[in-house]
């Protein structure tokens, strides 16, 4: 297990500028009155691609050697590392291979094909998207960058709570949602080195607690397939993000999914922004539990704004 | 008839900076490239009440005499305007009186009466609206605040202009949508004062085209009720607005309704902001025209982000 460091936080970021948004940081008088606390919210839905997972797909795809360019990049993703993956392999000019589940949103498949990504569909189990991308790597010999137990990518997704730091001072707490674990892997990362004082917590749905379970108990539970409306966070954590979350993470928040759709809603409704149920999983957290986030200065990664129009689940 | 001039906007600016945002301006790759021109979308659907119609409202209500406080303010409005005034009253501390078309978005309504304005209802009309209004006026005795028709409410409007060109340099054109023509007339008056090689152009619904055709007509021509999903925009000009859009708008571009609803779930889908149907109409126009806007640099109002999330066009 190669676990990343700070310098590679810092090669990260030079290597992605050209190509992701500085994103900005918006506030709401709304929330701050509803919370009682001070709410930065760290816009990754206006990320390239839509999503913060950009950083590190791109960070991969951008620090590959001259020999892996041929063969190209590879994945399995419930759809923004998909995105994200084929948008940097089409701004390098590479082959990106991508096993989704047939269940993801038909926004994401349309995307990841309009950024010139090739597509093998499967059965919506972890177990059966490892199979089938076993696969596909065998056959294309390509690079497999995994959605996050990767150091690379790790290291990119550290550069989004390394910007908001400095668009930000004096952070009492940063909160993210949590699937695999790359983004909150990534803020550990950061904040350890430059703003130890921030503490860090992690929010998930109810019914898709392993992470929170696996924090309880002191070593990784794994669910396959789990069902919520956050569609992002089924994943499970995995040996490298485990270690970044049990190291560094304060406390694992979970919510109910009417709590995460009526975030949305709200967010939607009083901000004026598009974002994804996963990234309402942290806003449903701290307006659940007022008591932790009160009087605090805190940070939301907001991480995305790919949902399908057509399918809210407010409908 | 009292035509506000440039020394208005710069003191309504002086006023209002308290009570208001100054929005950012978004680009999107994605539309500079379907479109070939460069487009800087100014964002006032993140502004107070979240529509551009805070600034006109606050100057009005911030420059009442001592006097006035009392009895207060009152309007009819299909909407944003009746938000705002009640967003700015409720900020001063004084009455505000609303007749809204029963019609209206249940999403204003609710947002009106959290900011502590009182709402009469009325038919959808513009003739039964004025008529209800004739009698809250007299009941009450507020101050009226016409939407759009009234030079402090056309000066407080100019101010969001007035940003724009301090954010954005050298811009070809300026869009906006036009109903009653209060944004369009601020834009007038900033626009000729400190940008005058700016071209103004305003874009409608065709089934709501009074304006268009007034402007062809070289006459006044006023629509009672026309339907369109863009309900910011079923309003006709007045002479105030007239006087503006005849002396400087170089041409009023029609969409129908098709194109507006596809432009505004683009932008939604693309850009991550929610917007309203009247604001995608600029871009629905200049998607339609290509020739008229490819390789300017083209400012977009855009302006306000109020939506009924239950009841989108597109479901």
């Amino acid at each position: 297990m190669q676990i990343p460091d700070y310098k590679d936080v810092l090669a990260a970021h030079e290597r992605i500028r050209p190509w992701i948004h500085q994103t900005p940081v918006l506030t709401s008088s709304y929330f701050n009155e509803r919370t009682g606390a001070e709410l930065f919210f760290k816009c990754e839905n206006f990320q390239k691609a839509g999503a913060f997972k950009a950083r590190g797909a791109t960070n991969a795809v951008f620090g590959l050697p001259q020999e892996s360019l041929a063969a190209g990049v590879a994945t399995h993703s419930s759809g923004n590392h998909a995105l994200s993956l084929a948008y940097a392999a089409g701004a390098r000019g590479i082959p990106c291979h991508v096993v989704m589940p047939h269940t993801a949103p038909q926004a994401k498949k349309d995307a990841v094909m309009g950024y010139g990504g090739q597509i093998t569909e499967c059965e919506a189990s972890t177990s059966a998207r490892e199979a089938a991308f076993a696969e596909l790597q065998a056959r294309t010999g390509a690079d497999f960058v995994h959605p996050y137990n990767d150091p690379r990518v790790i290291a990119g997704q550290a550069t989004c709570s390394r910007e908001l730091v400095q668009q930000v001072s004096e952070l009492d707490v940063v909160i993210a949602p949590i699937g695999g674990g790359g983004m909150i892997s990534g803020c550990c990362l950061t904040l350890t080195a430059i703003a130890p004082e921030t503490a860090i917590y992690a929010a998930e749905p109810q019914q898709a607690d392993d992470a929170a379970r696996s924090l309880k108990a002191g070593r990784l539970i794994a669910d396959d397939a789990p069902q919520t409306i956050a569609d992002g966070l089924k994943v499970p954590m995995k040996d490298l993000t485990w270690h970044f979350v049990r190291e560094h993470v304060t406390d694992i928040l979970t919510v109910d999914e009417q709590s995460i759709i009526d975030a949305m809603r709200l967010v939607w409704q009083r901000m004026k922004i598009v974002i994804e149920p996963s990234c309402a999983v942290p806003v449903a957290a701290i307006l659940n539990n007022p008591n932790v986030f009160a009087n605090k200065r805190v940070g939301i990664i907001i991480t995305g704004g790919n949902v399908d129009l057509e399918r809210l689940p407010w409908q």
